[in-house]
């Protein structure tokens, strides 16, 4: 199993189309067929100092295999989602984790 | 849904023992009941700037809410796991997920 979650902080946190439309956009991942199960979700209103809470959005997507998730990568709709919705945000932070 | 994922970064990366304790400590955790889901893992090949695979494990956990969390955290096998184990890590990142 590979986990793949992305972490996700608006370029326009005050904008609320912004956000409207990041979301729609990691929505339509939903659409591809290697994905074995897709969470979406923002930030808990757990805080302590060794929890990051400041990101707008994360996307935790898991793959049977990190082949499966290479494929997901190339795949039109992974890469229409970057190109429609890259300008929304201002860093992306990534953790890939193989599950043994 | 709450996801609770948690980066460790070992204290002395170098020793197999260390490494071979932090994974038994974190396998020890499957037994609180509250968790519906644990995934224990370790970083995946990929290597993009915006991948931080500089972690020794990751290990996710889903529960039903927050407040089921909140049980983990003061179950006595998560105390236990944290009192015995928490001199091999020197780093520990959480992101907590609300899924909606």
């Amino acid at each position: 199993m590979f986990i793949h979650s992305v972490y996700f902080w608006l370029a326009r946190p005050e904008s609320d189309e912004d956000r409207a439309a990041l979301k729609a956009g990691l929505e339509s991942l939903r659409g591809v067929e290697a994905i074995q199960a897709a969470q979406i979700g923002t930030a808990a209103a757990t805080r302590r100092p060794v929890i990051d809470h400041s990101y707008d959005f994360a996307l935790l997507l898991t793959f049977a295999d990190e082949a499966t998730h290479d494929i997901y990568q190339e795949h039109p709709i992974h890469l229409a989602f970057v190109d429609s919705c890259k300008h929304l945000w201002n860093r992306v932070q990534i953790y890939d984790v193989e599950v043994k």
